[in-house]
């Protein structure tokens, strides 16, 4: 079996981060440049395909584990947020060794952007200054029911371990704690299951309310887009660097 | 490593099943009379969470699980299903050998009315004959999105194998198939991330249009409660035949 600190050094190590420029050597190519660049390698179909996961994008959802030990459930949240269409993902690193599950991401978290946290103070300071709400799935005495997160505004929720939850500095700092609706006698839900509900529900309700989850900018569009041209062209570095003559 | 099939057999054999009346050997108790005879075996607070667990019950939501392999997902969708408050859970057996794998179902399994079939025509049509309809979960032409399911309606829910999906009888039989958003690059989502969005959809869906999820009968109430209670008191048995002097 896999050593699973190595396991979770892949996952994170094969994630996508934020991008907006591509130094190319000789000079930066603007994320205009390196469209045109690799339009040329790619199908209309992938091209098309590129073009639907963009209109249905957005930045205002973002998703966080913190302390997650088993690295299956990692690549379980990461797949149900990209599937939903939700950009930002944040890993806060526990303390726990790591456990390894085969649970397969098909590749998920190469088109999101993953960011890695040593703890989550910094996490939520940044989040917050982004704009985000950070919510917490957590039953504590103040927590709403999630139907009642406003998910309008940009929100980030947060899946904290396996076993304790978030942890306490978490639940100090983020902005309010919310549950899932749990009428039987089981007391809680796996971390996936908890993530799915939650996330499936946000982007359901924001279409509802907004008529799309998708939210990008035109300018915003134009950097993911040749953000993922980059993340679909094999050797896009390559190219880009021969392009300007490097 | 645990032999799965064994595993999937011990899944099934710890799981509850439709309690009518209990067979004392001297004679057939009813439920009010099985209800009396165990009360002073259970705490205040144990009646009570029972109780609680009642108010949110329904046999309206049906969770159904085709030619899973994976005795993990079983148990997972089992949580979810239970955690919801959906009593009635049929297990479809399929073709393929069994996986194991290590995810807790917090022995949620006890307390759903759990039925086996071999194969899904036989399921189908029992449930149709009770009423429902019958919901595939699959990427098909004639799929419609999940939040164009009534859920008002008496519905089960189908989830398919962890690679083929539903099998061909299955999406022959069924009444309709739904599929979840996904506007990203994954292509599907695992069965237990899938069972999850889709069974706290009904139950958010229903509670927003019926008030409560829950919709248990009198006679139902009664009937589950003292099913309950018998899997709650530890050789109930021995003390219901006792108490009729068996």
């Amino acid at each position: 079996m896999e050593d699973p600190r190595q396991a979770m050094e892949d996952l994170l190590e094969s994630s996508g981060s934020r991008f907006d420029a591509f130094d190319a050597g000789a000079r930066v190519l603007s994320p205009d440049e390196v469209i045109s660049i690799l339009a040329p390698q790619l199908s209309d179909e992938r091209i098309e395909r590129i073009d639907a996961v963009l209109a249905g994008r957005t930045y205002q959802v973002a998703a966080v584990v913190e302390g997650v030990i088993n690295t299956g459930n990692v690549s379980a949240v990461m797949r149900t947020a990209e599937g939903l269409g939700f950009q930002p993902f944040h890993v806060i690193r526990g303390d726990a060794p790591y456990k390894h599950s085969v649970r397969t991401t098909q590749g998920a978290q190469k088109w999101l952007d993953v960011t890695e946290w040593e703890e989550p103070v910094a996490c939520v300071q940044s989040l917050q200054s982004q704009g985000f709400q950070v919510v917490v799935t957590a039953l504590t005495d103040q927590a709403i029911p999630l139907d009642q997160v406003d998910v309008t505004r940009p929100t980030a929720f947060v899946f904290g371990n396996e076993q304790h939850g978030a942890s306490d500095q978490m639940l100090e700092c983020a902005d309010m704690a919310c549950v899932l609706p749990s009428p039987g006698f089981i007391q809680s839900y796996n971390i996936s299951v908890a993530a799915a509900m939650t996330l499936h529900w946000a982007h359901s309700k924001r279409v509802e309310l907004l008529g799309s989850s998708g939210s990008l900018s035109a300018e915003d569009t134009t950097r993911l887009r040749a953000d993922f041209y980059i993340r679909s062209v094999r050797r896009a570095e390559d190219i880009l660097r021969k392009a300007v003559g490097d």
